[in-house]
């Protein structure tokens, strides 16, 4: 009998597996060639003193897997397996290692996206998680509507009523896990591919590379002192990113003559204007500027919204209003994708929406920033005064710093080594190996204590200027 | 006086608001015309008698949005706005809804992914939840690790280790929001646009379309008896994906000599193998079928999992398992998109795993759909005897009928007149417009209890055969 395993009583593999093992290693050895015939099931639980059943397992498994197969009446025999050709060398993840930088600490990161931690309304988010999860129902388990949830979608809609002037039904309301995931429905929906598509420049380089990689063609429109200079835009343009409620990075808001401008030319052209309403929450000096959205009575223009600026980055939750010609095409067959908004975080952000915790806390956010706001520019002013020039309305959480004559990686080094991180506002160009004759320095200011900002902004003034 | 606003104290809108309003409408509306003047703050104050910081608030919000200029020395000025020509027929709603069909309702729902709700760990998923939420940190809060929770990642590894035999490194791993979102990371890691992919014939269409929208050329590869036959395959394809441990939606085991060509060919070829391991962890007869993953040296397979067949559909959590090379390659400028997982989801599983629970939840989900799947087994066999096929190994939450000279769209009718809801597997064919001369019925038992397994089958009976 070619089958003598040893079996380990004390081992938590129970003895049919362990029979398993042994046979398929002497299989893969070659020790059991192919073609042999196994030991019957009576003969081997004779020899090895375990019952049938056990001996049953075995082969079970070595037959289910294609190591043997049972042949009526005949036996159980062992099959041929090809060797494997191992490619030469196999890379290891060593070469990954020593490629990874240490990770650099920072005292102040001046870093654009953060948010003010303290703040969060951590309680509130907890019960509304907690009520959901009490509350779960069949869609909260399985994979639920692809669109996203009713629900939340509706409280969505009132929300854009109330707070940016935004008429829209649920129905044209799709949930997204991020404003990148936004645009790649876009593309999918409009058929961008290929496509070109007016783009703020500098802008925003996160969708900027989400409309690159799907091969669309990339329009830069350069900015104004009132935006996008639209009367550059070439014939057969079928789509313009903008930022009109607070120009990314630069700050500017769009005017309400390129607004009028923006929307002749997508009812006379057919495009579509894709605005990002990513922090038209958060104005400082008199009101909120309503979206473009709110204007557009001829249905072209698609509102991207997210809750990442007025409320969580980490909750990955983001939305498209579409118009309803779209929202028709979109039901009718063009949903590539489940959803992948997590049900749990969508309802609780529908109760928190209900509740109306969410416009609270978004009141309550625009005065902290506003003090943040206001702390970061009156430090630049008390330190370093007319030596940089500050880009940027009161808006928003992040402020743009014009220091002439330098260059944007010398001052980030510099700051670097009195422990504050800066960012350069190179990356949003779309050419942005153009050497520039000044240095602009991007400050986000959301995660940051007002005394941070001090501290910061004077640190900034000790590495640049002294 | 041109301007002279009634101002309603009752409303919660601000007076500076109202004359803000009040302005614009009288531009918008051309009785204010381009180039007039407006009153000095002073004359305006007195005028309407309020505060002069209210006129100044009204002010600056109409030169922030661009209604107006200020010239210095000569005053405020209204500017000239384009009128919008609106499209002709702005479509509506209305045409959506006439499109939408009312949602039909089944007593019994045999569809394919529904998973066990009643099993499921609410009480520690919900503890692990809070748990996370009272510990979260900057990266909780922030956008976070592209790559996802390096934590979780560990855990990962180590399950797959455990479990599935798999070794790898929580630097190889990448978290998703789900298989599909893995798809769509993997076409742009391995450049994978216009070249072809060897695909299961039938497979799952929802990877499938994926990679068909990204303009991959789809090989479909017939299935035999077990699995997929690769000498078909073109030189020059680039990747194949695969279901080995259970073929979806077959329900094969890709055999050990079939496992061995396709190591050879992707290491011959340099072209990578996708291993979908959507539910090995669910076979109910001897041991879980290893993944191809654990016999990989050559590191030419690209494992992904998914936490919905094991865990939870809505959690929306799946990952990716890269070979060393490739994880290289992503970490050094290939994240294209931020993660899009929510932090809390991420680190509550990562408790969740780390405390054993997993593995536990697992275990007893095994028993639970063994039970379901004897109960289909042998239901189908008292009602509908010799009447029909059963396709599929013992495993999975599925199985396939097979019903001799008839066809799934009367089949699926009948079914739906007696309340049952089941689904044709001809979705999974590449060209499923060919008409097969026998009917093949996927049956999905993962929601419902062992009792409407039984009266479901009873009356699929009903309805097919009396």
């Amino acid at each position: 009998m070619e089958i003598t395993p040893y079996f380990d009583k004390n081992k938590k593999d129970p003895v049919y597996s362990q029979l398993y093992s042994y046979i398929k290693r002497e299989i893969e050895s070659g020790r059991l060639s192919s073609g042999s015939r196994l030991p019957s099931i009576r003969q081997l639980s004779k020899y090895l003193k375990v019952s049938k059943n056990t001996i049953e397992a075995a082969y079970q498994q070595l037959i289910a897997e294609g190591y043997a197969e049972s042949r009526p009446k005949s036996g159980i025999f062992v099959l041929p397996i090809d060797e494997v050709l191992k490619p030469k060398q196999p890379l290891t993840l060593e070469s990954m290692n020593s490629k990874e930088q240490p990770k650099e600490t920072f005292k102040y990161d001046f870093q654009y996206g953060d948010i003010d931690i303290p703040s969060f309304p951590m309680k509130n988010w907890r019960k509304y998680l907690n009520e959901t999860l009490d509350a779960l129902d069949y869609d909260g388990f399985n994979y639920g509507d692809k669109q996203g949830d009713a629900e939340l979608r509706k409280q969505i809609a009132l929300y854009l009523y109330r707070s940016r002037g935004v008429e829209c039904r649920q129905e044209q309301i799709v949930i997204t896990s991020g404003t990148q995931q936004s645009i790649n429905l876009l593309i999918h929906l409009l058929c961008l591919r290929k496509e070109m598509i007016g783009f703020e420049d500098p802008g925003y380089d996160g969708v900027r590379s989400v409309f690159s990689y799907e091969n669309c063609k990339i329009i830069p429109i350069p900015l104004q002192e009132d935006g996008i200079d639209i009367e550059t835009l070439p014939i057969g343009t079928k789509a313009v990113y903008v930022t009109p409620s607070h120009q990314f990075p630069m700050g500017m808001i769009l005017s309400i003559q390129k607004r009028k401008k923006l929307l002749n030319w997508a009812y006379q052209s057919g495009g579509y204007v894709i605005e990002d309403d990513y922090d038209g929450e958060f104005r400082y000096q008199g009101m909120p500027i309503p979206p473009l959205k709110a204007l557009d009575e001829g249905e072209k223009v698609i509102y991207l919204g997210t809750f990442s600026k007025c409320f969580l980055p980490s909750a990955r939750l983001s939305f498209i209003v579409l118009p309803p010609e779209l929202a028709v095409k979109y039901k009718k067959g063009n949903q590539l994708y489940h959803q992948n908004v997590p049900s749990v975080i969508q309802k609780a952000a529908s109760r928190f929406m209900a509740s109306g915790e969410f416009e609270r806390h978004i009141r309550k956010m625009r005065k902290i920033y506003h003090g943040k706001h206001r702390a970061l520019l009156s430090s630049i002013e008390i330190y370093m005064g007319n030596k940089v020039e500050i880009i940027g309305e009161k808006a928003g959480l992040h402020i743009l710093l014009k220091v002439k004559k330098r260059n944007d990686v010398e001052l980030i080094e510099a700051a670097g080594l009195k422990g504050v991180k800066v960012y350069s506002a190179s990356a949003y160009l779309l050419n942005n190996d153009v050497i520039t004759e000044d240095a602009t320095i991007m400050l986000g200011f959301g995660g940051l204590s007002v005394e941070d900002i001090e501290s910061g902004v004077r640190l900034l003034h000790e590495a640049w200027f002294i």
